[in-house]
């Protein structure tokens, strides 16, 4: 039975480095993928692409179009000398390289006068299975490095406006280009929770047709998904708002327009988090009242049944019994052992007997309404 | 079973734009109704009106009674042309009419200087389905403009009273309307609240009467009801704050007044709502406290038929035995087996102990009080 | 049975209004009580009382004592031009007029620089019925106007004082008064609440004596009287508040310790309640679990029961059976069948055997501990 | 069975006052005990004590000692005259005074330039059974007045250590002798908290020894304890807290950093509390899971029982039928009536068919688990 | 049974001093560990280690490095002249000593210009055993003391960065070490939850497996570490935040930077608590539905059992009626008398009869799903 459950799966997060670490210290994963560089030039005119494993190559990209704004794409975060290279040419304080390794963080916001650093955690859902995976962003004045666990294509509608050129996305500068993303995030939990909302309403289909225990793992599934995304975007709202509130130089007030719209979806986002956790409950709840009233079913019929036979099953038992009407010894007549044994219709009043017990006994309980819900 | 059961429907909000899509992006959903414009001019001395789903019309009219006050009535959003070019005209920020396009927003205030955004839910109760529309203003300095989903004429008392120009309607300002018809919104709350007080009596009635379980099904759909009029209730109550706080040119002193009036209002109904939750939570504990009531009367019964019919059916059963008072093969007599059998009176003797037994018990559950909850 | 249980109510507000009407609209309802006036005109040496259901009577008096303070009482709501009269000859606005008519309004206070209005919220128990009506003030320079929804003589205490002169009643003007009714107010509801405590000793009393299913429907009861006093003493919390923190002229320093006073007491009212409502709770809780523990010893007896008879009802079934020890129709002797029926001393061995039996389970269950909670 | 369980006693609030009473009438309670007075009059040299009833003779130690500081103990309530001569002598608002004798107040703490006021709650626990005292300071330039209800010695420790004259307690002014008693008051719920912790301690024993019924009321008897303590408490971190933030010309800097002292100590009871309610919350929760664990185990023994005997006493029963092998009116043969009752081993059979059956039911619910949680 | 079961301590707080104790009082607790001195002096060249249980040997070394920056580990508190002799020597507050001793402190940060003081808890997790000691801090200029309940080496990490000289350490000031003791002791939370995380998981398989009653034992016993680690961390967090936004002269910007990675990190921590609880909760909830889905299918099996055998074995009753066909006394026949007993194929009809009855009941269940769900 086990086996048919879906099993409701703790990711314990993994050990934090070790006890006592020096802070600012880069521990690469053992696990942790190759970083692909990918670098996008642009301006008002033009975007260059270049990509490359090298970061000479990038840098050498970097000085030639030293007018351009740029958009360096690291993907994968398995090489030290990489990170501390990013962190020494671009001036990065330790603990924000650190934050970019450890990708246990939670959405968070940092400003430091001369870059600000942004991380945001990107939930997908595949194959039944949540994964959630650590973006961060680091924004300098003409240059945004965006940072990720793993090689999925996350922004490929960015980069496909970036070379369209539509909007503002060319002109806007490097801060514009963070809030795209974020945008890009929000909409993926938007599709996350259209998805959910959908197996709510399956696991509430059920609940009406065909109610049995996979409910209950079901919802307890879906809550702790949902647990997981509040977690997630909780802190993404106060991250927002900081960015709106704080008085930052490398975000212009127009991003700030944007920002706030940002913070709408966010919201929005957290709303239906609310609404989805607060139906689950009341699904189990009713789930709970269905196997409560089962039980009363369950127990009528058996009630029932004790009632209607025990007395019956009685009678035939008394008459059952072997008193004698002569000892077989003495040959003596006991005329008054079980006269109704030697009546000539003895059996037939007695069956009609018990017939009109039951009868009794099933109107009884018709009227105290035991039928009626069935 | 399950036909007879209103099922609890979770309207899943539809899938948000496209993952990555350009903010700003006028997303016309593709069962939009086609808009239907109407525009209402006017001073303190006269209302002109003017229907006509061309924008080009609307514009003269604005420009021939430029010195009077407009209400321009958008009915249904299902033309993208039509909203960019009012945009334009207006010169309104592209979020601003991605947010009235996107029919899925909280409610909520955004303060444009020239101009300020609201948007509102109207939440209406047709044929025991809830449908949850969006209403949006934009709100100038002679001009306010109305965006509604749906053709529904929510608005025709205040047309009537912008007609026959009682009371301040004519002239105190486009932001005066606005509030007149969020007021309005407010009044529809009260009375879906009122309708929902009156299911929650019936229902309650029914707890009394004839507890079954329709009882969870009926309280549990209403609790949605709630939860979602909640959540449209709540972003309100922020929104005409915001209004009545922040200093915002086009909404006078005056108008605050009326606002602060709004505010009340909205305090009210979620004062309302908090209490039909918590009757609503207190109709589920007194109908589980049923349940298991009945379930313990069910367990009563069966149990005090066994306790009674169990001793006297096997008393019988002992007096059904055979063992023999003589051999048949020997014809040994065994005068000890069963002497009872062949006593001349044993068979009278024997009805009266189980009569004696039976009233012995039922007296001793009688006393235990078993009978009393009956 | 539903006719012993005292139903719990819902009092589902009235509809507020029409929707889409003018705001300051003032509705008489239909039973709305025909207004009587009492003008009581004080100083520091007399008081003048002037009754009469005529308000110019009222202004004449008003007039004449102008160097008085007033205290103007309006007993019933139920005309409109007297409504309109006071609103104009006083010069309030009519939005207040419009709280005052519409009696389902939350204590709120409101400054109006000239005056200031405040509305509280009068509980009163009455034959097992709670009954909740509106009281509204305004306060001028030197006259306060009270207006209520029955006739009720509620602040019988406070004419006595005033008419007695003991106290600061007299002099401390038209806010001092205003105080001193919300005060009796306040009274009422620890006289409620103390009312309310007796029914929850008395619940509780049953609970241990005779628990049975009115425990949860006084305790629901209860519970929703205490939701409806919460609901109303907050707003009246944050009302007094109000009234101390903002600089409101007509309200003096020396009122304003009185009024921190009624905060105090207003906080005590809040805190028993709450307290009320945790015994509430642990009150079903311990109902809840009496239920399940009864249910437990119900099926320990029908276990009890059915251990113990099943076994040797059997015995005896099994020394029923019909195995012949000859076949009537060959004469075979069949030796082998139930040779026990034959053997001189069976019966007995049997009976002893079903003694031995039935002593072993019970002391078996005896030292399981089955007996022990009976 | 009532009277072996601990009771839960809902200590209902007598009455306050009557309902319109005039603010700050001293109401004497009818069973308030006679004051009895005792002034300690010190200095950094010496402390002199003076008992009595009369306060002319504590007005003449006053002035015979106007440069020492005064401590005047006022244990007992029942004198209006004394409050009132004490009200007059030093200068104190009524409504203080009013909150000395009606002892249900909650602790506050109120400041009025030349003195300060401050309430507290003694909460001690004798034989089983809370109480919940009042006691009041004043405190003034050079004199600290303590109103207490009864004769209970609780600050013998503070008069010793006033005597000895050790620490600050002689030299730092009445306001850190009001601290000392104060946080003597903590230490009060110190200990009272450890006694609750030995009790939950005792519960968690039964809990897993011998869990029945008194579990659940002595748990909710806990818990009420804490709902009382936390209501106690809660306004005291209010009230301490004031006593830091306020400017006080009376608390000096030195005595507020005792009182951030006391103020962590209150912290730290609140923290107690609230950790013992989860505790408690949590043996409520596993005594409700061992009910219906149990009652699974009931309902197992009699599945079992029924499950096994009720098919063999089915077949016994249907050899115990008598069908007839010969008609004995027409003697005519029925070889085919029950010919098992005359096969010679038929018998042997039959109980060997019987145990089978058993045996293989015992195996099947032995695989199925059922033997292994007994 | 219950030797089987974890069982859950509640350690009771000792008591806190006695009642009424001068504030500030040294209690050494009888079973405190003798203290144990080590002495760090270090500067960026080099580290001096002096070990001793005489403090005159560590003030001489103080003396005579006096350039140095000095590390004072003070493990074991259970020498009152030692924790004197350090508060007089740096001129501590003796409410700071007293915090010291008494090891029950919250988490806290004191700030007193010429230093400042800090506790924390540091939790760890012994054979099944959560120990919970306590460690305070004392910072000044140029030295930091940390106090320590025992003498478990937690900061050997610390003291291997001080020797070997990497990052920060030996130029950032005591400070700085005392943020890296701290962030040493979150990472110990890190290590515990993962060890708890390890524990829900295995809890959670065996909800699937093999749920017994042990799951609600281990289930509640982690909420009560959860509860015990809330308690111990809420605290760090406003301490850290109180360390970054107060002005303190101690704590350089530089160091503030680091403050705000450990904030982060205990905001993480707070935050895994809280998923985890959450989970507990859940598992708690499966739990209980599945015994309520056990007692459903036993009762199932019950009532199955039940009213298959009832009307059979009512039936074989029925033909083990003694109804005779001749009265042995007259003589007399009776032919009326059971006749079925005399038919030729009685038998077989009979056991035909209730086979075909079993079979139509089995169905019947078959078809309302009663077989589906075992």
């Amino acid at each position: 039975m086990a086996k048919k459950i879906n099993k409701l799966k703790i990711r314990t997060s993994k050990k934090y480095g070790n006890i006592g670490d020096s802070p600012g210290m880069i521990h690469i994963d053992a696990d942790a993928k190759k970083p692909l560089l990918t670098l996008y030039s642009y301006n008002s005119e033009e975007v260059q692409e270049c990509d490359g494993r090298d970061f000479e190559t990038i840098l050498k990209q970097l000085d030639h179009c030293h007018t351009h704004t740029h958009w360096l794409q690291v993907n994968g975060l398995g090489e030290q000398r990489l990170i501390e290279q990013v962190g020494e040419h671009f001036n990065i304080n330790r603990l924000v390289l650190e934050d970019i390794v450890n990708t246990h963080q939670r959405p968070k916001f940092d400003d430091y006068d001369t870059y600000f650093f942004a991380t945001s955690r990107i939930i997908t859902y595949n194959d039944d299975e949540l994964s959630n995976c650590q973006i961060s962003f680091i924004v300098k004045d003409n240059l945004i490095i965006s940072f990720q666990e793993d090689y999925t294509d996350n922004f490929a509608m960015i980069v496909k406006r970036l070379i369209s050129g539509k909007g503002l996305i060319r002109t806007a500068g490097p801060a514009y280009l963070c809030y795209a993303m974020m945008d890009t995030i929000f909409d993926m939990y938007f599709s996350l929770l259209s998805n959910l909302g959908d197996r709510l309403d399956d696991v509430e289909d059920r609940l009406y047709d065909n109610p049995d225990r996979s409910i209950m793992y079901d919802s307890q599934k879906i809550k702790r998904t949902m647990i997981m995304l509040r977690r997630a975007i909780w802190p993404e709202r106060d991250k927002v708002n900081e960015m709106i509130r704080d008085d930052i130089s490398l975000i212009s007030a127009d991003v700030k327009v944007f920002l706030r719209d940002a913070y709408d979806h966010c919201i929005q986002i957290i709303d239906m988090i609310e609404s989805y956790q607060e139906i689950t409950s009341s699904i189990i709840d009713v789930y709970l009242s269905i196997i409560s009233n089962r039980m009363n079913e369950i127990m009528k019929v058996l009630t029932l049944i004790s009632v209607i036979f025990m007395p019956i099953t009685f009678i035939v038992g008394v008459f059952g019994m072997n008193f004698a009407r002569q000892d077989p010894l003495t040959n003596k007549a006991l005329p008054d052992n079980m006269p109704e044994l030697y009546s000539p219709h003895g059996y037939t009043y007695c069956l009609v007997a018990m017939f009109v017990i039951t009868i009794g006994q099933v109107l009884f309980f018709w009227k105290k309404g035991w039928f009626s819900r069935f």
